[in-house]
């Protein structure tokens, strides 16, 4: 005699096969004292909806898929850049939920240019292949250049040499992200200024190139390039990026007392500044259409990979924001925009070149969301706001954890809309909100050849649109006259 | 003029660049009021060095490697099972932590057989290859079947059908897990029955054999197995799964008005029964050595892919629970026991003989902790106890969530140690946990060839390690006289 199982219980047929589902019976454990200025029923049905929606009817995996197969990697200056600003135009005004312009930024153009190669010699032996990645800004070599390589875990180790102390040589800063960190972003900001910075520190010293180990947990064999800078007060020389795997045989072989030569050639060349633009789409507001929520991403990516996870995934899922609210028949209150941001990796021109007319213009923006950390399993958001905002938001928390986002933390929030919180356009700081998914294979792909469509998880992808949706209209449903 | 950073100040360095690092910038919202009853100094001190410990100098990555690629797929009753019992009880009396013992199971034998093809022909045109994976315990096909194929989207489809609507036909089940659920577990859960009990449906409606859709999101074209179970009352038939691909395209075929005829070869055989063993390590506790604390996962797996998350990933963490806590000179207050349980897929009969084997002891057993759930990125634990026991628990949810694994919920905690809590040895029932990862990809692996080392991420898995040797600690730091 077969059963019928309702929803509660599916998880309790007879015989032995009952054991097997128990590890899926989830339920909450309980309303907490918190827990009295979650969602309204109300509030808590359009989450649900807004869920359904994405996960069934969602568009934003395809909507990668093109960004990524049709337009590629799309660093701000480039030909791919403009493909990329008129390939969201075209989306978001296929949209039908409001007027779609474009925003003039001035951006750098920087090209790594046709020659990319380096070798490695050890003890005067043949040149074996090395492969290299050259920083975002880096200059190139100007032919073939070639030196020892001196091998540093940080800066300090760099204090006993003279100003020439790296004559003739190469500066080669290999302390690995902290595995010993929870989360791999914590763990890549401690290990970002070695790049960030290496060049002048290497030009300081008298060296010749700056080589930095590259910026991910993963041991792998793909150089993970990522901006740099250099200081006027010093000369400018090469920086690029070798893999772990190298980073490490490199750092071995000199440990153990052998002499390791880097060759290396590079075209790199800055082409000086080009008009390009952020894209907003802005969806006007029925009660406070003179109050604006943002919700964005970047558009331009680093000129390797196809800019999948960084920031592919956001610039998806802020349009599936709009579309998603849009196709339930939602009626924002305050004005919605969705702003596709260009030159966050190298200069941050359209997150400034935003805030700086948001503020010329005296807009109130009452709330500013981004999605800029990958597009892996979302966890929860990060807060950037007064006191009585952040209370306001973590109200949320408990009823978040249902659908996996639960977790909350102060912390920045984006780097497209920090601008807005130095700007404070209207003299008022905006609330400010950051997406957070699973950090731990983030970078595994960032700024890699590995940071491809194909490494994006259809759920997961479309889980963060969702949860980025419901934070966007719950912001629109909150009374800014009574939050501080 | 270079400046330090410390620890709190690495997200402020000078110029644009600031702007890079505001996402990693991750801190506490702060304290709530149910914190009171979170850890001590002494136990925030304890997780921390666990975690720090784990993925510093955790092994439980190398195991699996081990485990997967020399032992590999292990279905009860093989030799391969045989040899993996041997390699737990290896590496955990390597750990010198206690004594290390085999406790006799017996499990059924079932092989799939040499032959194992199947073929499609789409209105009497010629055959097309198409891959199946023979359902765990399924008879086998005594040759050649090929018959019609029949979809249904569920069993109630089958009642307009008499006792031989289905003669020489196959029935094909092909209901997707929900898409729109959250948790897919819970999705599994829902589409679980068409696996289990398909070919009983099938044969009570007179069918030849049942093909089942693979329970997974993924749309891929591998097949995924699982347990699956006969009625005495009605004949038994064969039943296999096919990839998401091949369901897509036999249920469109048909739906288009396509006659679809399946034909199989499948030389499934159960050998009977067979004695192979739990490994059980037991490190006595010094101040409760007659009260008992069980952490777990399954050795066994299918017998195809290399059984990687399900539940090397388990075993792997569990062993690493034991180890980590030896390495950092902790005394546990109760008896701990690993238990690496044997025959979870397709019987239980580890899970049901350790409890029983308790219950004729009168062992209590206070606590008891499972992973199998995949080796993802850990998000929380699953709680299966009284109220008191739950609160106790739910009361470390804050302090965890700084390890990314505060989403605590009531619901099963595993089924290998499900029977301890049918059985209440001692008369009480012990507070039993699960550990929770992310479920999304989960699926995508399971019980298919792609269940393999490759597909497990060395950091998630650590994290997991940590969360669940976290928990085992703090359960053995609990007063179980003072929780009802």
């Amino acid at each position: 005699m077969r059963k019928r199982l309702n929803d509660k219980q599916w998880f309790a047929p007879n015989g032995i096969w009952a054991a097997v589902f128990s590890w899926m019976l989830v339920a909450p454990v309980g309303a907490v004292a918190q827990d009295v200025d979650g969602w309204s029923g109300e509030d808590s049905a359009m989450v649900a909806r807004i869920h359904a929606h994405t996960l069934g009817e969602g568009r934003c995996y395809e909507d990668l898929r093109v960004l990524c197969k049709d337009v590629g990697a799309r660093l701000s200056g480039s030909q791919a850049a403009d493909d990329a600003i008129l390939w969201g135009a075209k989306v978001l005004e296929g949209i039908g939920a409001g007027t779609v312009r474009m925003q003039p930024v001035v951006v750098p153009h920087w090209e790594r240019g046709g020659n990319e190669r380096a070798w490695m010699r050890v003890d005067g032996g043949p040149q074996e292949p090395l492969r290299i990645s050259a920083l975002g800004g880096s200059v190139g070599t100007e032919g073939v250049m070639e030196g020892d390589v001196v091998v540093f875990r940080d800066f300090e180790a760099l204090d006993s040499l003279g100003s020439d102390g790296l004559e003739g040589r190469i500066a080669f800063f290999n302390r690995p992200m902290d595995p010993l960190m929870i989360n791999a972003g914590s763990a890549y900001g401690g290990a970002y200024e070695q790049r960030s910075r290496g060049a002048v520190e290497a030009a300081e010293h008298g060296g010749m190139a700056a080589l930095v180990r590259s910026l991910t947990h993963a041991l792998d064999t793909f150089p993970h390039t990522g901006g740099m800078r250099y200081d006027d007060a010093v000369g400018k020389v090469p920086a690029a990026a070798v893999s772990t795997v190298d980073a490490r045989r490199i750092s071995r072989l000199i440990a153990d007392g052998h002499e390791v030569r880097v060759g290396m050639e590079m075209d790199c060349v800055l082409h000086g500044e080009k008009t390009q633009a952020n894209v907003i789409a802005e969806w006007t507001g029925s009660e406070h259409p003179d109050r604006y929520i943002v919700v964005g991403g970047h558009l331009d990516s680093w000129d390797i990979g196809e800019g999948a996870h960084d920031d592919g995934a956001g610039i998806v899922q802020s349009i599936e924001v709009m579309r998603t609210l849009h196709a339930l028949g939602y009626q924002p209150r305050h004005t919605l925009r969705v702003v596709l941001f260009i030159n966050e990796e190298n200069g941050n021109n359209g997150g400034k070149t935003y805030a700086q007319r948001a503020r010329e213009k005296g807009e109130w923006h009452v709330a500013a969301v981004e999605s800029d950390a990958g597009g892996d399993a979302p966890r929860g958001f990060s807060i950037d706001a007064t006191d009585s905002a952040t209370a306001a938001v973590r109200a949320w928390k408990e009823d978040f954890m249902d659908y996996g986002v639960g977790d909350m933390r102060r912390g920045g929030a984006g780097v497209d809309i920090g601008p807005l919180k130095q700007e404070e356009p209207a003299g008022k700081r905006p609330l400010m909100v950051g997406l957070r998914p699973n950090s731990q294979r983030y970078f595994d792909y960032h700024h890699s050849d590995r940071d491809i469509f194909e490494n994006v998880h259809e759920r997961e992808l479309k889980l963060g649109a969702a949860a980025l949706t419901s934070m966007v209209y719950l912001l629109d449903r909150l009374d800014y006259d009574s939050i501080d």
